[in-house]
């Protein structure tokens, strides 16, 4: 009983042996994701089209809500790019941005994918992940990071621009580069330049003047912070906002507020799809950084108790404020460089960004938008990665053809398309490529009980004996390849009396190919031709044994090819000798 | 060059050698063929909601063409029961019946049929028809043999009744039921108690009575014909078409006229989904007859081939009056039985049909309705085959779950949601088995090089090494199963050392797959083990070379496994004779 609580609630499996030992170790861990997670969590929420504070409040709750279902030890849970931008699409389409009727929708967002979480998890269907392929993930990636930084240009220049697509988005800047507040460009720019400059130039500086090299690593980290600090006092200073650059102005001081997402019918009925896109696309980048980290100590990660653990996460965020969470690359290598031993520093990351949320909200006030695009531009274009690009072309076409497919109609034609394209033509390629499974004709090797490739090797046939090698399991999409393949053969050689597949490769008949077969036992039975089986595995001949096929087989079963040989030939032993001569 | 043509027009090829004794068979043939085909065309051009005059023209131009195009000698192009139906069912979503809009958009939904089968055969794509498992097909065609019965109710009772889903139509019959034209009832009750009579009784009756097998079978296929004649000519007789008895009523005398089908973009992109839908399910039915009865006269259908046939019959049924077409079962083997040789029996056929279109139709003014419904319901009966829920149960679950999902579906909400999800639930279903492939832990057979898994064979194993054979190729749907079985061993045995891939049942390593072990690589090398390969085949390997991944690889690729074990244990020739005691 309690190991079968413990396996839903892996917090009683850490939690009994908490000490302070981890303590010291979390509570450092979670200072410094806290820094980290302030700007971030406000520029995440900008992306998605929210108030800042729904940034803040989708960390806290859906923070401890995975520390206690959660099967990672330092996967931190939060918004995150990719899931912001997608917010932002399926939101879009159903509600103006900045209106109330929005954020109720990105709560209704969290809260179906959440319970599709949940329910995949108890129904412990992952699996489904897996159709996402990896040139798939790797192509949806990289163009939803040059959406986003393409995105975050409007507030660069600080103008007024939509769009969904490159193309839209592009248009629109174009459209409205008139109205660019050259202050706030200036602002902009210069967060850019700046953060790109603590990221690659920053730390090798500090080495170089003799800091240790923690040091070094924590003033990086506390680049988006200073950038935020520098350009808040800059425009309150120098009185901005009243020039036009546009700010965060007044965020609620508060803890998460309890909040009832959107129920209307009509409402879930548009947004189921993109909530469950949400969670799968959620769902395998969490698991991807968690088994990374988990592996690290030899840990393991349960894939359906994650989604458990997430589906939690994203009930937490819909109720308090929130929007879509998931775990999230960067802010957990952070979490466990910076020592984090258990989920518990993502509880006191939680407590550091509440009392963040009651308390520091006013000190942003003047924070210009302009300087949280810098911080999210910088951000993701770690992100984009054309490579796989190459290496899929060198590596097989058909992967390179769904990474190129996935790319182009992501950035033409929106994220949902996108996304969706990739998957359906990677599993048609996969099936494509199965529909024609390789056939080898074969021969016996001489002086052997071998039997090889006739193409490859010099081996001996006989006339009236075909013996056909399928490497593939049978299944629906190649039956019918089969039955095309022997009609061929047979309409080709009159002389033919006997047809051998041999099966030693093949892990399963269903019953399409089961069908297929008797056809061709039946219609080879017309023409006078017997059809036999050799080297049929046992749990394949199993169940063949509940079918009429065996007995209305014109022809026999061989256990091993060279029987089939033997017996259909009349050529054995004696033969063998001369053969070998 | 003229090889190249042939292939494209198979009559070059059985035209050059045409005879006089191909043409006497022909011709029989083509007398019986047509008796059987006048009524049954009227009947499903009503069950298409089609004017009865549709049916005789869908089976004269696409005859012609088939027989120009077509690979199969025997196949019988034109207007089938199951496609029927699913024009009614497409026609009815973008029109009202009767209406000229009507059959205006069942000639475009022909004219996408036709362009799609042409599109799918000029780029060879006729391997997507393997998609639709047998399972998925004979559900779908039991499911709609059900619904096209039941649709047939109306015209029985002679009441006007909609509805497509079975639910629908029961309940629209019952809310009518009080309408019932008794005369009707008596005609069409009548009518198919005959021919059930005819189908099942008269051939032995005639036979004890001394006649023929030929002449016995001939006046069952006439059956039919009689129907019709004595109903008309009672409602002809007895003036019944005045007491409420529905009769066909004026049809054209003319030959096939030049149509043309609508283009406006709406109805085209109404009607695009379900146009793929008939050519799937048209071309699956079709080549599965043409291939059973090409394979008794050891001749050969070509997929892609046919694909242009049925796609250029189905182009001449959208500018002739007609609407989707493919070979039907009854008819081909009707052709084929009664000693069709070339598919000039097909043109002889049409030329039948033709007259009649000229000069024959004044003579079913008085046909009644009922009599073509008797027709149908009982064809259509034989569609009916509920054995391959029993089969399938049998047989394999998952082709069970296949079935009985296609079935209920088409049933419950209607043909295209039916078959759409029993592919879609095939595929899934077949996607989850390949996801979890068979993995075996091996270990050596004492006194061989042999390796055998460890649950069923008494071997010997090393706790520093593991050795796992995989028994599937290794894609993205299944790479992800690998990870976390190897993560999972890793976590649970603190000895290990050495980690042994086993592929040599591994057919391809995709993308995914790559980089699945890669990661799986870089994370053994964190913890200090190494990931080794045994057996990788030659395509397989020459891809490896290709990539990084060999020279990152913590450990080797050892050709044979017994090498790994020798190597990895520190074991080998001594060690094998005391294991051998």
């Amino acid at each position: 009983m309690s190991a079968r609580l413990a396996r839903y609630l892996p917090i009683l499996d850490w939690g009994r042996g908490y000490g302070r030992h981890a303590l010291t170790n979390d509570l450092i861990a979670a200072v410094i994701v806290t820094i980290m997670l302030i700007p971030q969590s406000l520029a995440y929420a900008l992306l998605a089209g929210l108030p800042p504070q729904a940034g803040l409040y989708a960390s806290i709750v859906p923070i401890l809500l995975y520390a206690v279902f959660g099967t990672s030890r330092a996967l931190a849970v939060g918004p995150v790019a990719v899931v912001s931008l997608l917010t932002a699409s399926a939101v879009g389409q159903v509600a103006e941005q900045g209106t109330a009727g929005y954020a109720v929708a990105a709560l209704t967002l969290a809260l179906l994918s959440g319970g599709f979480l949940l329910l995949l998890g108890v129904l412990r269907l992952g699996f489904l992940a897996n159709f996402l392929s990896h040139p798939v993930i790797a192509g949806f990636i990289t163009a939803s990071g040059v959406l986003i930084a393409t995105s975050q240009f409007k507030h660069l220049l600080g103008v007024d621009a939509g769009g969904h697509t490159l193309i839209e988005m592009v248009r629109e800047l174009a459209t409205h580069l008139d109205d660019t507040s050259g202050l706030t460009l200036l602002i902009g720019a210069g967060a850019t330049a700046f953060l790109f400059w603590v990221r690659k130039g920053l730390k090798p500086l500090l080495r170089r003047l003799g800091a240790g090299p923690l040091v070094a690593d924590i003033a990086t980290k506390a680049g988006p912070v200073a950038a935020v600090v520098v350009t808040t006092l800059a425009v309150f200073g120098f009185g901005l906002a009243d020039q036009g650059v546009a700010i965060v102005g007044d965020v609620p001081q508060s803890l998460p507020p309890l909040t009832m997402p959107g129920l209307a019918p009509d409402l879930l009925r548009q947004l189921v799809l993109p909530a469950i896109l949400i969670s799968i696309i959620g769902f395998v980048e969490s698991i991807s950084v968690a088994q990374t980290l988990a592996a690290k100590k030899r840990q393991r990660i349960d894939p359906d108790q994650e989604l458990i653990g997430l589906g939690a996460a994203n009930l937490g965020a819909a109720f308090t404020g929130g929007y879509p969470v998931t775990g999230g690359f960067a802010r957990s290598v952070v979490n466990f460089d910076a020592g984090a031993e258990t989920p518990a520093a993502g509880a006191f990351t939680a407590i550091g960004l509440a009392i963040a949320a009651l308390a520091l909200t006013p000190l942003v006030y003047f924070l210009p938008k302009a300087t949280l695009a810098a911080t999210i531009i910088v951000a993701v274009l770690s992100l984009i990665d054309l490579s796989i690009l190459k290496n899929t072309w060198r590596y097989s076409r058909s992967d390179f053809a769904a990474v190129a497919a996935t790319i182009t109609l992501t950035l033409a034609l929106g994220v949902e398309i996108g996304v969706a394209s990739g998957v359906i033509l990677s599993i048609v390629l996969h099936l494509y490529k199965t529909s024609q499974p390789h056939v080898a004709e074969v021969g016996l090797v001489p002086g052997t009980h071998h039997f090889r490739n006739i193409h490859r090797h010099d081996v001996t046939t006989d006339p009236r004996m075909l013996t056909l090698r399928v490497d593939e399991s049978l299944y629906f999409v190649n039956a019918r390849f089969l039955e095309d393949l022997i009609q061929r053969r047979v309409s080709e050689t009159r002389e033919l009396r006997h047809v051998v597949l041999m099966c030693s490769a093949v892990n399963e008949i269903d019953y399409s190919a089961l069908e297929s077969l008797e056809a061709v036992n039946q219609r080879l039975r017309e023409v006078g031709i017997g059809l036999h089986l050799s080297e049929v595995k046992g749990p394949v001949m199993d169940r063949l044994k509940t079918t009429h096929f065996l007995k209305d087989l014109n022809g026999e079963v061989f256990l091993a090819q060279y029987d089939a040989w033997c017996r259909l030939t009349g050529k054995g032993e004696d033969d063998r000798a001369s053969a070998a001569e």
